[in-house]
C-alpha cells in the first residue's frame, strides 16, 4: 500500500515527519502538496488525494486536522481518520475501513508516536461484519 | 445557541457528561439518541443531527469521534470538528466555523475538560476573510 500526501502550511512540519517515517518503513508515497505554500486552501488539497485514494491510502494535515478531515469527508470514496494515537488508527481501520490518516499540525507528535499510529493503520484489517453495515451508509 | 444531541452506544458515556456540563451551564439541548441501546448505526445518528444544525449547534460522539465524524460531514450543511482540547473546539469555530462539536467516547475527558471545550466553542466567533474562502469551497 503506498499514500498519496498533501498538507497545508499548517500542517507542513507533521507531514515532513510522517514522510521521514514513512522512508524509515519503506513505504512508497507521493506528495502532493504545492511547492508555493502561500495562500494554500486545504480543501484543494483534500480534493487532490480524494482523487487517488482507492489503490493507494492518503495522508493529510493542517492546523488541527479538523478542516482537511471536513473537506476530506465530503468525497463520498474517502474515510478520513483525525488519529490522535496508535489506538485511533487501529480502530479507525478496523470498525471505519478508514482509507486516509489525518494528523493534526498543532500536536507534538514525535517521529515515535507517528510510527506507531502508522504501523496500526497499515497493518488492520477491516472487521466487516455490522461495521460493514455502518460503512455502507456512508457512501 | 441549542445544541441537538446523539450518539452511539459507545458515544453514550461522554455524551451524559457533555449533557451534565450543558446544564450546569444553562446551555438548552434536545438529545436525539434512541432509547434502545443495542445494534445502532452512527451514520444514522448523524444524519438525526444533520438534519437539525443550522439554527442549532450539533453534539456526537462514537467510540473515537472518528465514524460518527466521517458521517456527519457527509452532510454538506454540517462541518463537524472532532476536537481533543479546548484549543481545537476554538480553532474549528474560528477558522472552520464548526457547527457540530464531535468527541470521543475511549478518551478520559473530565466534565472539565469537557466544560472547557464545550465554552470556547460557544464563544468562538467564526474570523472570516480568508478563512470564509476555505469554508465556501466545502459546500
Amino acid at each position: 500500500m503506498r499514500f498519496v500526501v498533501a498538507s497545508d502550511h499548517a500542517g507542513k512540519k507533521v507531514k515532513d515527519k510522517f514522510l521521514r517515517v514513512l522512508e524509515d518503513l519503506g513505504v512508497e508515497f507521493e506528495d502532493l502538496s504545492p511547492k508555493n505554500s502561500s495562500g494554500d486552501d486545504y480543501p484543494d488539497f483534500a480534493g487532490l488525494v480524494a482523487r487517488k485514494v482507492g489503490e493507494d491510502f492518503g495522508f493529510l494535515a493542517c492546523g488541527t486536522g479538523i478542516g482537511i478531515s471536513i473537506a476530506a469527508n465530503r468525497h463520498k470514496n474517502v474515510r478520513a481518520a483525525l488519529a490522535y494515537n496508535s489506538d485511533d488508527a487501529r480502530m479507525s481501520r478496523a470498525h471505519n475501513n478508514a482509507n486516509v490518516l489525518v494528523l493534526s499540525g498543532s500536536k507534538e507528535f514525535s517521529e515515535e508516536d507517528i510510527k506507531g499510529i502508522v504501523v496500526e493503520f497499515l497493518e488492520t484489517k477491516f472487521e466487516g461484519g455490522r461495521h460493514k453495515r455502518r460503512v455502507d451508509k456512508l457512501s
